[in-house]
């Protein structure tokens, strides 16, 4: 088909672009051309795309109309490969930060982070009855409640949020018994005065995506767990059970991760706890609800592509990515090898970063090929501690989102400033769009590869249909467009180093869009909204393809009530002075926080 | 296509694989299923391979039937993608080696590697005058010669070595002007008592792949220079420069380094300096035979699949592969991303590493991702001083080779064993025809995507009919075709650990088969003959997809007179020991090498 063949980009030098104001490089709109689709016309056009010759050729002008062909299979790059974004750690003084030894216990890890946050009594506090890992922890030594009351309690709200009525698809799997027995020993630990941990009684759910005993993984499928037996907990998983955290059960989430609404044909669509007529984003949607609903204060995620922030800002919470590469990936779904990390989703930056103490694993240089740095952890005292604190934004990157994000987060800027003194400083960070392309083809590249075996042994029907469309176009993909793409890699984090030099961070909005309508034709077929979901990755793609840290924090609502996140990227492994930036911004809004229509109150009397 | 699909390998865990002597492990030899071709049946070939779609299914057929639908496409495996062979280095003691310090300038290092050699007086010698660097530097210390008169003659034999009797193909461009400017300088300098260093004045020869100035880099290819200008030196020519070695112009080789035996259509054939009916090997084949014929004791090649070693075999020199990363691959054509490094052709060891000295670049943990050891050398008093040497060798993979070099390679180790008392041990390196196929898909796809644009803008009939092949098959990969090429690379990387931590190197002979003849039907076409294709890179494969040193020594001749080379592998960063164990080898066989049929005598009266 050469004579049908796009044009290729051809990039200049990265020292010949203009990463200033004024720069004359063309901001590139997502060129999404596929309509949305549901129901019967997705099952026509899987039919279509899975036919031998023909899906070949289908998908062939699938990715030349969405500039595929041209920004990346076809491209004149000057740079190299690189292949994974671990990256090499400059030592550096940090400010204002506790430091970890290398080889320090989960617990360890745990308690040096719970003596960084600030005082327990401290405002400014939630409007409502939102409970916090130290309010759980409290509770239990002072004997206002026990571990197994609350989970109990805990067990009554999930089965109310299942009944018709609700609807809420938040777990894939739970297990009464084995969360009670939990509790049990929990309660047993505090009535001997000895919890493990000021995580020891606090519930904590765990997205079907990493391994947790007794559970099966799914990975959101029907027949993951089939064909991979799960043996063991997770890596993260075993520390957080070490800390006495309550494992409370596997989170429901977009089949295979391949999805950004939620909408999951198997298990039912995830409902936002702040309007059940609304998605919660995915992939990690169950992580994001529960938190938002009050069942947890916080739960587990993986982020190959926004999948931890995107479900967090629709549900208003707090979504944590480390960087790539401290924490560690065992026992995790292999859905890729590059991309994706555990990430955090938690009710407040707090809770965020005693769940990050407690599952991060920093390797020194004796451990790992890279060295990595040691795990710090701010002092959360008060934001004014840190001055100058340096923003970057892209003006045309910031502003390609709804006009309520768009001046509710600009709002949130300006009171940075006013309280902090923290500047927005404008830069351009050139072919954002470019970098979503060559993410997208990462990304299914390695999911195809590391479960083409498994889907050669499937029964297709096994598979949700929209499933199926992006394991078509995934399978689609040349050594050529994944080589090209891991060029991009290398040219783009080129281009973000030379924009933390003049920055600390970079601010955007966390999403284009807020928590769509869930319609009535996805029940059966799911849906193919790709405008949509361009408009949720939008900001995501810097935290995985260049395995930056990044974090979204709730900083209010659209006209309909439905919250509305901004993201901090940070510097790799710099995600102390992120949190601290995060905590900061939290400090500015937490008051004014609303509460879900769907909420529980766990705690409460 | 799926009904034809051929049925992937499942790969056991690499725990549960015996490495031991009795392994079960089955030796496959190399399934090549293509007869020779050449001359018109090449063409055909090549029209109905470049043909839209009827192309397409004949790729998917050759994939299919040569096994890499089964051992790599639709194989299962537990292993992640490694991608890069740059191994972290594990701070060890060495014994008798002298290190350099980081930051040494070309010219340091080289005196100190001089200083490790054995004194030039002592023998054992050659049989014939072979010329090594330091008699070079010795005449021309002695007044005995001076470079200038050295290079007139050098120049009258690359003259003679062009004439119709003889027809070399030994260059692609030399300067005659060039080379008389820098060697009066050099002589220049000698005059004044301060040549720069023992390689000052020593003709050295490059490879068309490495930018040296004042040539266009072909790449053998007729176009690449057009599309590619050559505006400074690479890296490793620029230190041989600061050491006053004298650049004696572009080696021939394979078109784009795509190919093992050196026939060129657009630069003529490079011919065996043994015998000149024979081929020389590729890819860099010009830089074996100059030296194989005395006109440089040293060149440099590239070796992204054996293309130093193979021809430095078939040529009876040294080839020598450093570890990857140990040379800086800055101005070298970018034909490949992760299995290609500079490597020394020479005469003698002690000239490889005199050479090697030069050219390589340590980086300190400051200045690359990852750190490098230092660079040092071995102290080549005598073999004997290293005691308890063990030479892994697996015995089915040893013998898959013609009976001269199956006897001659044995002979080699049973001296070893009967001077120095280096030991054999036997091992099984399962998997090896598996690891070619990986690779193969691995240089291929990136050798297609770093010259796919300028492969587009090309008139087809500017590349040779071999190379269109090559590149058709080359740019049919698929992303998953590639990552399961790195899983397989990282699954041999365990393989081999496994196998380095019971012996120091593992041996094996250079090639399967010795020098073969020049058909007269390649003239127009080149060749298509993947048996002795495989034949040649059958022990190549581990020096490059796992990023592992390695050298061929001559050991022999077969009844023909052809030589005969054994290879070393080493572990990671090990070069000392393997130059070390080189050095013992060469020390049995260098009194019985033979004079070349083809053969110039530079420095004698």
């Amino acid at each position: 088909m050469g004579f049908l063949k796009a044009k290729g980009e051809t990039y200049k030098a990265v020292d010949n672009v203009d990463l200033g104001p004024h720069s004359n490089e063309f901001y590139l709109r997502a060129n999404v051309k596929a309509p949305r689709m549901a129901g019967f016309l997705v099952k026509v056009f899987v039919w279509f795309l899975e036919m031998p010759i023909f899906g070949s050729v289908m998908l062939y002008f699938l990715k030349r109309n969405n500039l595929i062909h041209k920004h990346v299979t076809f491209a004149e790059l000057q740079e190299s490969p690189l292949y994974v974004p671990l990256h090499s750690y400059e030592g550096k003084e940090e400010k204002e930060v506790i430091c970890v030894e290398y080889g320090a216990s989960p617990s360890e890890q745990v308690g040096q982070a719970s003596g960084c946050l600030p005082s327990i009594l401290e405002p400014p506090k939630y409007s409502f009855s939102r409970w916090t890992i130290l309010d759980y922890s409290t509770a239990y030594n002072s004997k206002l409640i026990t571990p197994r009351k609350v989970m109990e309690r805990f067990l009554s709200a999930v089965h109310r949020s299942s009944t018709c009525s609700m609807q809420m698809s938040f777990f894939i799997n739970f297990d009464a018994d084995d969360i009670l027995r939990q509790a049990t020993m929990s309660t047993n630990r505090y009535e001997q005065g000895e919890p493990l941990s000021v995580l020891d009684g606090v519930p904590i759910a765990i997205k079907d995506e990493i391994d947790c005993m007794p559970y099966p993984t799914t990975g959101g499928t029907k027949w993951m767990h089939k064909v991979r037996g799960c043996k063991d907990d997770a890596e993260c998983v075993k520390r957080l059970r070490s800390c006495g955290a309550i494992l409370v059960g596997k989170t429901n989430m977009h089949e295979l991760g391949a999805g950004t609404s939620g909408i999951n044909p198997h298990h039912g669509t995830t409902r936002n706890p702040y309007n059940v007529a609304r998605i919660a984003g995915g992939s990690s949607s169950g992580s994001a609800a529960v938190v938002a609903a009050g069942l947890c204060p916080a739960a587990l995620g993986v982020d190959g592509g926004g999948s931890v922030r995107m479900p967090a800002a629709l549900c208003g919470v707090v979504g944590f990515k480390p960087s790539f590469g401290r924490v560690s990936h065992s026992g995790i779904l292999p859905l890729n090898w590059t991309v994706g990390m555990v990430g955090v989703l938690a009710a407040t930056v707090e809770d965020a970063l005693l769940v990050y103490a407690a599952i991060s694993s920093p390797k020194s240089s004796d451990q790992s090929e890279t060295a990595q740095p040691k795990l710090c952890f701010p002092l959360l005292k008060s934001p004014k501690l840190i001055p100058n604190i340096k923003l970057a934004k892209y003006g045309e990157w910031f502003n390609d989102c709804s006009d309520d994000i768009r001046s509710c987060c600009s709002q949130a800027l300006a009171k940075l400033y006013k309280s902090y003194g923290w500047k927005t400083i404008e830069v351009t960070v050139p072919e954002i769009e470019v970098m979503r392309l060559a993410h997208y083809v990462t990304i299914g590249s390695e999911c195809n590869t590391s479960i083409a075996r498994e889907l050669e042994k499937l029964n297709k029907e096994e598979l949700g249909w929209d499933a199926r469309v992006a394991l078509s176009v995934y399978g689609s993909f040349s050594s050529q467009e994944y080589l090209n793409a891991q060029r991009i890699r290398n040219r783009q984090l080129q281009i973000h180093k030379r924009i933390f030099s003049k920055a600390d961070v970079i601010v955007t909005p966390t999403t284009g869009v807020t928590a769509y309508t869930i319609q009535k034709d996805v029940r059966e077929t799911g849906e193919l909204d790709y405008i949509n979901g361009a408009a949720l990755v939008r900001y995501q793609i810097a935290g995985n393809f260049l395995g930056l840290p990044a974090v979204t924090i709730p900083v209010g609502y659209d006209m309909s009530g439905l919250p509305i996140g901004l993201q901090f990227i940070g510097k790799p492994w710099d995600e102390s002075l992120l949190i601290h930036i995060a905590f900061g911004m939290q400090a500015l809004c937490i008051s004014e926080y609303k509460r879900p229509e769907v909420f529980f109150d766990l705690l409460g009397k």
